[in-house]
């Protein structure tokens, strides 16, 4: 399956769609140009077609496994991770001084979603690596940070996140894994976590997992938890993996796709960990951790959107069947063509909202402005949720391309299809990110939501002299977001935001979309960018009204029918 | 994994909503009296239950495999087909005096979707075989009657369908496979077919195989395709079947879902074929199969659907997350009620869409009326594409609650999904249906269309004394839905009908859906069933207007990207 990198696309999406401009202004990303940023893709990019691709069905069809307690990856997978590591894409936005690059959270997204594109298995490991050192820097000792994180950003190290148990999956503070301390400034941790990815390897010399868990005084719920750092192996004196700790990996999960990426049940009989934060700290150091890696999910939805919809695209213009003109292909009849612009205009759009959120997490940390913070948090939960389920549905489209061969797994197509999924529901499920965007994003009272709005609007007056219809779509489908947003922040019970939520998020998700098109369109006012623009904003942001009624029809009529009503 | 089937569902929506009383009115169909379809529908469902529902997951993890050229079916598949070829309903509507039931296809449809809801991989074998019974009654000679239709009603021999080649999939008419007479009246069919459901078994003593072929004088395209019955042992002189034929199963698929059923790729080499209906007169006669097997697969997609429902409303009363009300399950949460009373009025709406086509297919049966007929050739299409759209996303919505357990094997709700998925795709893909909508169906200039939704307006007219709002919601959608379809039926160029079929069929099914809700909420008032009505109405019809301005958008947009410009 031959992939090539969107760099092309993420060119013309900083330059003229999320205004990078303004990130490689700072101070702080000063070295981000022009030029080192299209080096940089174009880098990433030869890695992931010539690397990463070739391993794509590699890891479906000869899955990791466990043998006698020792974990083996797919063939190739060992090169693969050892590309990316001396490459440096683990450390991209790591700091400098532990031999990272310091470059900005946008290049790290971008190279994340093209790795994502070209093998989603593989590319799910650096990203729980780069969750841990995000997460290591902001809140472990100084001693910690000078031990792992060099070895975590050379990628001699892995990382990984333990948060989940059977009992505990959204609901995190029900966890029951416990540390009591040694005395000595370590604790021993005893628990099993389960759906750990890539909770071993046999590539990195140490796997090192952030744990979830609770002291003795620990309260109960999440303000009783604390995080903890627990190597496979213990690092002696000089720094090197040395005895093993009390861990194992107890099984691996049977998939319905990601299946190069071991998905392990870790069982902890005090194993000794460090203290990562303060004691009952652990929800504000998980954040920093999820925050991150809620983005990189995003980015594998479009990433594994893109590989799919290139596979498709090439399907469709080699395929012949049926009376055509052109090429005589499929990609010639009018529902195949619906589907192929359908899948190009979501990825654009989607793409556009994951450099926009990686863009104001720059800009936060450039400038310290609570605005941009807050533009990041807003955006977070719409770019992780509506990344994966655009790419979910991308997918699909590009399955039914295929025709009867879309599900014979030979094609490739029902691949991306399985592997894809599973972003919808990990990292917070779709669900809990939409609860996240209309509860604690809204606590602000809507005004993120709405200064965003304002810039939309804005941006969409500019635009009417050149594209009239278009901006004026864009212009009234934010004023009607704007009547939702108020609605949503006028419920005094939450629930009546819950109700309405993820329709909400998708509707958020469509305007962005719409606004970032016309962006495009007037970068490119006769090109190929404004035809598709209109596409988009013609045919896919008008389903913002249907979404919108069902986002704010509240939560009382979800109940008129009791579970055993729903059960009759 | 348990299966209830949903009888007191169909009882309701046969008394109430559909007008089923109308079928059992006419002479053709008196014997399907309420107390009589009750008691059928009844022993369906508890076969369904009690021998097909334990089969669903031994398909998925012992799949159908070929040994040294031998079909081996997954356990139990053997005892599964004896029970429902015991019961009768390989014949239900089939005609008396081969063995059959001769009773409406309304039941057939109801049936069918029970075994699909239990088992679909399973319940594919009888759907072939009733596609093959209903394609020899309309089209064989009495002689091929009276010896293949008792044998495939009783189940002692099945049938399967082979229409696709390689280089001939949604175009039939580029088939290659020749037929040559013998001289004696029977003719020698060559050539290698795919895609065959169950092509092969090792529970029927014979399989007999409807083969599209073209007679040395056939002309190209589908105006020179024969069908022919070609089975797997030539029956001798007294009908057992005797010496093999020249035909054998090459290879099985290794498919992305629906494992218990093999998917063959079949090899003729002159083997011994009788001609079905008239010389090149192939395509009428593989038509009358697949309007058989088209609804048929929309009750695939309803049942996998249902079954995906009950699954997870099963796990959301069980599993405890989170601070929630009432149960103390996530089934309280808003979301995720949301996602069940979602799929609770989804499946409502699809199997009224599948019962009505149904019956509509009876009315015209009993009654040669040809705007019955009408009636069913315009909703085959939507029962077929809605049907199989709605239960993807239902089992898509079903996999979402589930949360981390939904990816995982072991909790079923990931089978379902990959099982589901081919019904989209196979007996033409959606996107075919929806050609076949916007084109063939729309030949009448859109009267079929039009008189279905004046009976629609109609009754949202007695419906607003009640339900005003409700009864508003669905007149306007209604009226939004004719103006679309008057749009499409002006458009001389028929691609710029294509370039919106898919979405104006989703339109289309999205206003039956309310209709069909709006009758069952009149017929309970105050109960259960309105309350659902109000909540599809007011959150899913609203989709509608989306889904209009895609259709109405025409081509030319469509094509303003090239297929390079695509890649680009």
């Amino acid at each position: 399956m031959p992939y090539r990198a969107p760099v092309p696309e993420y060119e013309f999406l900083l330059r003229h769609v999320v205004g990078f401009d303004r990130v490689a202004a700072t101070d702080r990303f000063a070295e981000a140009s022009e030029d080192t940023v299209s080096a940089i893709l174009t880098e990433a990019g030869k890695m992931c077609e010539e690397v990463m691709a070739p391993l794509q069905r590699n890891g479906d069809l000869h899955p990791a496994r466990l043998e006698n307690g020792v974990l083996r990856t797919s063939p190739g997978f060992a090169e693969g991770w050892k590309a990316i590591a001396e490459g440096g894409w683990i450390g991209i936005s790591a700091p400098e001084e532990h031999g990272g690059m310091g470059l900005p959270v946008t290049l790290l997204t971008a190279v994340n979603e093209m790795m994502s594109g070209a093998c989603l298995s593989l590319e799910l490991a650096p990203l729980m690596s780069m969750g841990q050192i995000e997460a290591l820097e902001a809140h472990a000792s100084e001693a910690l940070k000078e031990l792992y994180l060099p070895k975590l950003i050379s990628g001699e190290w892995s990382g990984t996140m333990n948060l989940t148990e059977p009992q505990a999956g959204s609901d995190v503070g029900a966890l029951s894994s416990k540390a009591v301390p040694n005395g000595d400034g370590t604790y021993a941790i005893s628990g099993q976590k389960i759906f750990i990815s890539w909770g071993d390897n046999d590539f990195s010399e140490n796997v090192c997992h952030l744990v979830l868990a609770r002291l003795p005084d620990g309260v109960a719920g999440t303000k009783g938890i604390s995080l903890f750092l627990v190597p496979k192996y213990i690092p002696d004196e000089t720094g090197k993996p040395g005895v093993a700790n009390s861990l194992k990996v107890v099984s691996l999960e049977h998939k319905m796709g990601l299946h190069g990426s071991p998905t392990c049940v870790m069982q902890y009989d005090g194993a000794r960990g460090w203290l990562v934060g303060a004691e009952h700290g652990g929800m504000a150091a998980m954040f920093t951790m999820m925050n991150n890696a809620r983005l990189g999910v995003g980015g594998q939805g479009v990433g594994a959107g893109e590989g799919a919809y290139q596979h498709a695209l090439a399907y469709a213009g080699e395929r012949k069947q049926g009376r055509t003109g052109g090429t005589g292909t499929i990609g010639e009849h009018a529902d195949v063509r619906r589907m192929l612009m359908t899948m190009k205009a979501e990825l654009f759009a989607s793409r556009a909202i994951l450099m926009a959120c990686a863009g104001a997490i720059d800009m936060a940390t450039a400038t310290g402005e609570a605005e941009w913070g807050a533009r990041a948090a807003l955006l977070t939960p719409i770019a992780k949720a509506w990344g994966t389920e655009s790419g979910i549905h991308v997918a699909e489209t590009a399955q039914q391309v295929f025709g009867g061969m879309g599900f014979i797994e030979e094609s490739g197509a029902a691949q991306y299809y399985r592997d894809v999924r599973v972003t919808a529901i990990y990292e917070g499920t779709n669900g809990i990110q939409a609860m996240d965007l209309v509860a604690r994003k809204m606590m602000d009272g809507g005004e993120a939501a709405n200064r965003l709005l304002d810039e939309i609007e804005a941006h969409a007056e500019q635009a009417r002299g050149d594209f009239p219809e278009l901006a004026g779509a864009v212009w009234e489908a934010a004023e009607e977001l704007r009547e939702a947003t108020d609605w949503l922040n006028a419920q005094k019970d939450m629930n009546d935001r819950f109700a309405g939520a993820v329709p909400y998020l998708k509707a958020f998700a469509r305007v962005l979309g719409g606004h970032y098109h016309l962006a495009a369109a007037l970068a490119d006012k006769e090109g190929a960018r404004a035809k598709l623009a209109a596409f988009y904003i013609s045919r896919l942001l008008p389903e913002h009204a249907g979404l919108l009624a069902h986002a704010r029809a509240g939560a009382a009529d979800l109940y008129a029918l009791s579970l055993e009503e729903l059960a009759a």
